[in-house]
C-alpha cells in the first residue's frame, strides 16, 4: 500500500484511538478523583468501554489483514510462488495480527478470567513494538527523505511501546495514560504527514535528497506533537468542564449529609491520595 | 557444531525450559490466588520442582560443555595448540558453563542458605546476558542472511536477560514470568528456524544475499513469537481449567465453615491482592 | 546564531535556572526536614516560587522565539519562499516553544487546577528531550571539533531529561533535583565554552581537525561538570547554614513546649523518614 | 603510563576495593539477618569502616594525580605549550579526580551533615560513568586487539555505573551490592589481562589483527567474570561461617530470656523482612 491511501488507513485508526483515549483516561481521572472518599469501584461502565475498545481493534486487526491480502495487487494469501510473494502486504498483516492480539488480551483482561493483571498494557506494547521492529528492518536501501520520515515515526511507535510497558509497573498513573494518547495522535497525523510527502495529492514532489527537507521535517515532528499536546489538553478541559457541570450538582447533594461527619476522614484521604499519585 | 543438530540441541533445552515454566508460573499463581485468603506459603512440592529444575539445568550444561570438548572434531580440552584451538566450541562451552552457574544459583536459592535473595534470577540474568554477548561478537564476517538470523536471535535472548532483571526488583509479577516463559520458546524455536535456513534438511540451500530472504525471515520471526505467545496462553488455560476441576471441590469444602464470618476479610483481600499484582 | 552570542544566550538561561535550582531544591529539603514533625505542607511561599519560575520560562522563550524570528538576518516569521528560510533559526524557535509549554505545565502544576501529578516535570524533560532531539539532527556534515561539543552538549541535555522523567515517577528524591540543578550549570557553563571555542573573542582560532582538541575538550567537559558540583555544593551548604542560623531559633523555642511529650513520636518520624528518603 | 605498570596499578585498586567490598557487604548483610528481631541500628563500627574507605579513596586519588602528572615523562601540571601537554596524564588524572570527589562523597555520606541520601552512590557512579566516558573516547585509531581489550573493559565501568545508580533508588538490596564487588573485582583483574596482553613481560607479542585473539579474549572475558564470581561466593561463605561461629553463642544466650515472649512478633518480623528483601 505505497500510496497515499496505505497511509491514511492506519493514521486514521491512531489518530481515532488517540482521540479516544485522550478522552477516556481523563474521564476515569477524574471520576476516581471525584469518588475518593467512598472508594467504590468504577462504574461497570468503564469496563464496558474496555471491552468494546477491545472487540473494535480486534475488528479493525482483521479489516486490515483482509484489506492487505486481498486488495487487487496483493498476495491473496499466497506466501512463496517461485520466490517470496508482496512481502510488504505480508509485514503489514503481521503487524496488524498483534494489533488483533492486543484486542484479545484487552478483552481478556475485561473478563472475569483469572488473567495476569495488566495483560492488556503488555499486549498493547507488544504490538506498538513489533510494529516498530518491522518498521526498523523495512527502511534498508530508501532514499533519505523516505528513509528520514519512517526513523521518525518510529518515536511515537517505541516511544508509545516504552510508555506502555510503564503502565504494566507503576499503576494508575494519568500521565503515562495521557502521554501514550499524545503519541498516538501523534502517531496518527504523522502516518498523514508522510502521505502528504510521499505521496502528494497536488503540487511538486519534493525532493528526496535535499538536506533542508530533512531539516524541515524533522522540526515539523516536533510542532506535530505541539499539536497533539494543544488536542490532548483541549479533551482534558472539555471532560473535567463536563463532568463538574452535569454531575457536578446530584453528587453534591448527596454527600451533604455526610459531610459533617466525614470531613477529616475525607481530606485526609484527599492527601493521603495526592502523595500516592 | 555449525549443523542442523547443533542448533537443534540448544533448541530443545529452551523450547523445553520455555514449556516447563509456562506451566509452572501460571500453576503457582493460580495455587497463590486460590490460597489468598489464609495465606499460607507455597507448599513444598513447589521448592522441591525448583530444586529439580536447578539440578537438571547444571546437568544439561554439563552434557553440553562436554559434547562441545569432546565430539569427534572438538578441542578435547585443549586451548593452544600453535594457535587457537576450535573457538567456537570453546565459546559454546563458555556459555554452556553460565547455565550451569544459572543453576547452581537456583539451588541455592533454594536451599536453606542465607543467600542473598532472588540470587536464581540474577544468575538466569546473567547466564542470557553472557550467551547475547558471546553471540554478539560471533557475528564477524558472516554472510547477510547468517549475520541477520543470529542477530533477530538476540532479540529473545537480550530481552529475557531483560525481563530476568526486572523480575530481581518487581517480586511475583506473573506477567513478567510469562513473558519469560514466552522469550524462552521463541528462542527455542527460532534455534530450529536457524537450523533449518542454514542447513535445510533437502530442498535448495537459501540464497543467503538476497533481500528478500532476510525481509521474510524478519517476519517469520514475528510469526515465532506469536504462535510462542498462543503455546503459553493455552497452557495457561489447560492449568487454571485442571486446578479448577481436580482440587477445586475439597477446598471449597473446607471452607465453607469459615465462609460466613472471613467473608468480608477475604473480599478485602482479594482486592488488596488485585491492586498489589 | 552561529556567534558568540548566540550561544551565551541559551548558556545564560540554563546557568540561571541550574544556579537557581541548586538553591531552591536544598531550601525545600531543609525546610521540609526542620519541619518534619509536624509534617504540615509547605508554605504558600514555595508554589509561589514556582509559579514566578513557570511565568519566567514563558516569558524567556517568547523572548527567544521573537529574537530568532526577528533579528535581522532572521526569518522573520516566512518559513518557505523558494526555498525553506533560515531553518536553524526556525529549529532554535522550535526548542524555545517546547521550553515555553514547559512553563505553562509549571504554571498549570501551581494551579488548583486538577490537572495530572507532577506534570511540571514532564513538561520539563519534554523541552529538553525535544532540545537534544534537534540538536541530533543538528550535527550532519560539520567539521569534527564543531560537531564533538555539540554532542558532549547531548550529555547534559539528555542526561537532564532522564533526570527528570525519573523525578516523574520517584517522589520528592533531592538528590535527583540536585543531579538536575548540576546538570543545568553544566549545560549552560559548555554553552559558554562551545561559543569561546568555535567563536573565540580572541586569540587564534582552533584547529577544528586536530584530534588533540577533542581529547582535550573531551576531559574538560568532565572539569565543567566537577566545577557545576562544586558550585551546587556550595549553594547547598550556605543554604543549610543560612537556615540554621536565622531560623534555627524561633523554631527551637517554639518546640520547647512541646519537646517532652513528643519526644518518641517525633524521633520515630526522623527515623522513617530517613528511612523513606 | 602505556606499560605494565600503568595497568597493574589502577588494576590492584579496583581488585583491593572490589575484595574489600565482597566481605564488607556480606558482613553487612549477615548483620542486618542476625539482628532483624530487635532492628537495631548498625553498630559505628560500620560507619568507621565506611569513612575509613571513603578517606583511602581520596588518598588514592591523589596518589594517582600526583603520580601521573609527575613521573619523569609526565606534564608536571603544564597544560599547554605550544599544543596540549601529555593529555593521556591528564585523561588520567581527571579519572582519579573523580574517584576523589566519590571518596569526599563518602566522607560526607558517613559524617553527622544533612547531605542528601545515597550520595555516596550517586558518587561513585559518577566516577565510573566519568571513567567510561573518557575510556570511549580513548579508543579514536587504535588497533583492533587494544581496542577490543579496551571495549571489554567498558562493561564492567559502565555496569558498575548502572548497577551503583540502580543502588541510589533500591535500597538496602545485598544482591546489587554483591553484583558492584563481583564487576570491580572483574575490572581489576581485567586490567591486569590488558597489561599481559599489550606489554607481555615475556614470550611473543600477540598479533594485534587476528580475529581468533579477539575472539579468545572476548570469551576469557566471560572467564574471568566467572571466576570473579567464584572469590565473591566464597568470601561470603566465608564471612558468614566466621560470623556463626564467633558471634553465635552469645547472642543466642542473650536472646534465650526474650525468646518465649517475642517468639510470634519476631516470627512476624522474620517473614516481613524476607518479603521486603
Amino acid at each position: 500500500m505505497a500510496n497515499f491511501k496505505g497511509h491514511a488507513l492506519p493514521g486514521s485508526f491512531f489518530l481515532l484511538f488517540g482521540l479516544w483515549w485522550s478522552v477516556k483516561y481523563p474521564l476515569r481521572h477524574c471520576w476516581k478523583h471525584r469518588q475518593q472518599r467512598n472508594r467504590q469501584k468504577l462504574p461497570a461502565f468503564f469496563s464496558r468501554v474496555d471491552l468494546i475498545e477491545g472487540v473494535l481493534k480486534i475488528f479493525f486487526a482483521f479489516v486490515g489483514i483482509m484489506a492487505e491480502q486481498f486488495v487487487p495487487d496483493g498476495p491473496h494469501a499466497r506466501l512463496y510462488n517461485d520466490g517470496w510473494v508482496k512481502l510488504m502486504n505480508w509485514q503489514h498483516s503481521t503487524m496488524y495480527l498483534f494489533f488483533g492480539i492486543s484486542g484479545i488480551a484487552d478483552v481478556l483482561s475485561v473478563s472475569s478470567l483469572p488473567v495476569p493483571p495488566r495483560l492488556d498494557r503488555f499486549g498493547l506494547s507488544l504490538a506498538l513494538f513489533v510494529e516498530g521492529f518491522l518498521f526498523y528492518h523495512h527502511l534498508h536501501g530508501r532514499s533519505m527523505l523516505d528513509s528520514h520520515v519512517h526513523t521518525l515515526l518510529l518515536v511515537p511507535v517505541f516511544g508509545g511501546a516504552a510508555c506502555t510497558v510503564l503502565e504494566v509497573f507503576v499503576k494508575e498513573n494519568t500521565l503515562l495514560e495521557i502521554i501514550r494518547s499524545s503519541l498516538a495522535i501523534l502517531q496518527g497525523s504523522w502516518f498523514y504527514e508522510i502521505g502528504f510527502v510521499l505521496f502528494p495529492l497536488s503540487g511538486p514532489h519534493w525532493d528526496p535528497d535535499l538536506h533542508d527537507n530533512v531539516m524541515f521535517l524533522t522540526m515539523c515532528f516536533c510542532w506535530h506533537y505541539a499539536v497533539a499536546l494543544l488536542v490532548v489538553s483541549l479533551n482534558y478541559c472539555v471532560v473535567w468542564w463536563t463532568l463538574n457541570r452535569f454531575s457536578g450538582k446530584p453528587i453534591g447533594d448527596m454527600e451533604i449529609g455526610l459531610r459533617k461527619t466525614t470531613d477529616c476522614t475525607s481530606q485526609k484521604a484527599l492527601l493521603q491520595d495526592s502523595e500516592e499519585e
